[in-house]
């Protein structure tokens, strides 16, 4: 199983992942109803350490947890306090003095979920960490895919833009390789990853090439804040080579499906049009993300201190 | 009924604005006991989703919603996210597909709340919009009326302030107005709304005579940060004119109440001493807003998903 | 008992002081289980109070409410506000009119949360006050030497640092005391409080002097931002002289243990190997923090309303 935690999608078995995607399943179906909670998780204390702001991913993991029964307490170490292994490190320890069941991390720095996890207790929940993996990412893009194509294996999912940079790209390509799919990288050589052929993906500049017979065309968010100017000479000429839009989606299947991780610079990486409307699944993702984090959180926090002490 | 929401007093029948009233008035009850909880919410997620920043008014809501036995989730959006209404719009949407049985919005712009609930399935109620409306104020304030005087029917309500820049005001003057009371304004004539006639009100520039024989005497809260200096020649100047002391609560009748939506700039809008002591009744306008805000969430909250789609 | 809340170790009796460890012992128990939550503040309102940052000891509160079933609110006042006695007064006031069963506050100014309990219904617990008490610190240092040596009647306790600006130092010497402890002082004579000998202390410019004999080592935090360079030379120059490391410690009894309020500076007050080693009991003191606010809650927030008002 899982271990310790889950860090990211490159330590799970095939088979961890169909586990959690099946106890996704049947968290689904709590979200539909009207009293959205189970006892599962009453008494267990999770808590949300993010030294990176996200209120997205943290609500979500938020709403999880709640609706589960479980304690959730939001830990914000100050600004200040951010800067030092040493005190990143300590904050986390005290925190596992409190007796925490799950600790879900967010850094802007890859490999600090790993060091805090070697640390604690409690079981560790990477939210992301800089550009190496942001699991439970790409566990809901895996549900949101099953849900609507029935199945993984065989598929064919392009990934378009700042793959290089890209924490959710990483995961997802370990995920639907593990899964069974072929996955293809569309991006500028600037954006493409050195280890392309080691990932066991192929890497495209030619957006056309890499959509062709697609069944799920999945865009990345462009990193403004991140980019110099030098990675693509400007945003208008990305939007009109890397940008999703119908005319391009013709190369797709006729039933491809379009997917971005949000929030989505329309006009971008997506046309307006695609953004908001069929066949773009953004928001049964973030749908799909809390039935996710249900699942990881009652795979990892549910276990007793016993059960995980003996594995 | 509220049909999708609460997004003002204006869209309310006068039986609507009863049922919440009497909703409120037990759920007043639960508030005085020693466990404050009721099941009615279990398993509803309600989320504060605040585009400005209000401790008051937020925790007003998450302590009602709690009593309520809701999950109450804050999303407070990062400020660099809160500019184009596009995001405004995918962060509601997101929120949306977490699947919230309410989510009470509070922006700096008018109307957000309206665009906001147009796009969701889910019930809005609307924590304050610019100048526009601050519902849930106007009904804790009637709440309190009712409880000091029995009924407001019939009763002369004197609004004292900016009321040409005041959603509490606004709200306000469609509640008192629908409830059957007469609703006076006193304010320089700058701070006089234009639509004075329309709105069904009298306009005084004379605080005396706006105060003579008032049941109730409600000042606004001065917005320094919001004023120009051209609105009021000074601070002292206003404080003179139209503070409310003793001795102009003379004009009032002999047992008119004094209220004010906080927080209090003393010895500006009420001198120090009714800012504290009776005739005000100001904290028990904070105790009714958590009543009135437990009554709300009830009503919009408490239904299901089918008895929502039907209506 | 603690009458209307918990301000400061220096006005309970030690009747008191053996309740609350009492208490917090049978909540260490709860801390150990899977299902860390009991049924007992079940419908009961805490309000955080923190006017000063604080994310160890807020969450440290915020998981004891929550473990004893409560409603947590965390109310952080925009620092807009909070220059004023006056708003200060007024926002408790606010939140005291929604009727919380217990309000924790910290303020950077000593005697806030005693002038807020002066005004409230609620009780008070004061979370820390400028420079004056931190008492539930006190109590988890009591707690964590209990748990340690069985005892604290006739035990030295060596307190290292700049206790006349701590609070902590302020806490743990009444607390101590009252204990039947004997409490010795190190630091530099401009670290040194002015009533030692009223305190019922012992002042030690030596530490080794003042360790000689110790069962307790307790090394103080050094607030590099309150300090000018006036208090002592260096740091470097302070660590050599009043860093505890083992060549120090052998000094102290060979069973002495080493405390410290956390977060470490490593290096200055204790050597990196002490701040992660036995015997120092850092993590100890951060677990038992959480029983012991589990039991101040318990003790002052699960009074019924009619008790609180019959004492």
């Amino acid at each position: 199983m899982m271990g310790r935690g889950l860090l990211g999608i490159e330590d799970l078995e095939r088979a961890d992942i169909e586990t959690i995607l099946e106890t996704a399943e049947r968290m689904q179906e709590v979200g539909r109803r009207d009293v959205k909670k189970v006892p599962t998780l009453r008494g267990r204390t999770i808590v949300n350490l993010f030294f990176e702001p996200s209120t997205r991913t943290r609500t979500s993991f938020e709403i999880a947890g709640k609706r589960l029964s479980a304690d959730v307490v939001n830990f914000t170490p100050a600004s200040s306090s951010l800067t030092k292994a040493e005190t990143i490190l300590d904050t986390a320890k005290n925190l596992d003095a409190m007796a925490p069941d799950a600790v879900v991390v967010r850094h802007a720095v890859a490999g600090v979920p790993k060091r805090i996890a070697d640390e604690l207790g409690a079981p560790v929940i990477n939210a992301g960490d800089g550009a190496h993996e942001h699991p439970t990412q790409a566990l809901l893009d895996l549900l949101t895919v099953r849900e609507e194509k029935g199945r993984i294996d065989g598929l064919t999912v392009t990934i378009i833009g700042d793959v290089a940079h890209s924490r959710v790209a990483r995961s997802d390509i370990y995920a639907f390789r593990k899964m069974g799919a072929e996955v293809r990288l569309a991006a500028p050589p600037t954006m493409l990853p050195a280890d392309v052929e080691s990932l066991g993906v192929k890497g495209f500049t030619s957006l056309r090439e890499a959509i062709d017979g697609a069944d799920v065309v999945m865009a990345l968010r462009i990193q403004f804040e991140r980019l110099a100017g030098a990675l693509f000479p400007s945003v208008r000429e990305y939007s009109a080579t890397f940008g999703v839009d119908r005319a391009k989606l013709r190369y797709a299947k006729d039933d491809a499906i379009v997917m971005h991780p949000g929030p989505v610079n329309r006009g971008v990486e997506l046309s307006h049009d695609l953004a908001d409307h069929r066949p773009s699944v953004i928001l049964d993702q973030v749908r799909n993300g809390v039935a996710i984090r249900m699942a990881v959180l009652y795979l990892l926090a549910g276990r007793t201190r016993v059960e995980r002490e003996e594995e």
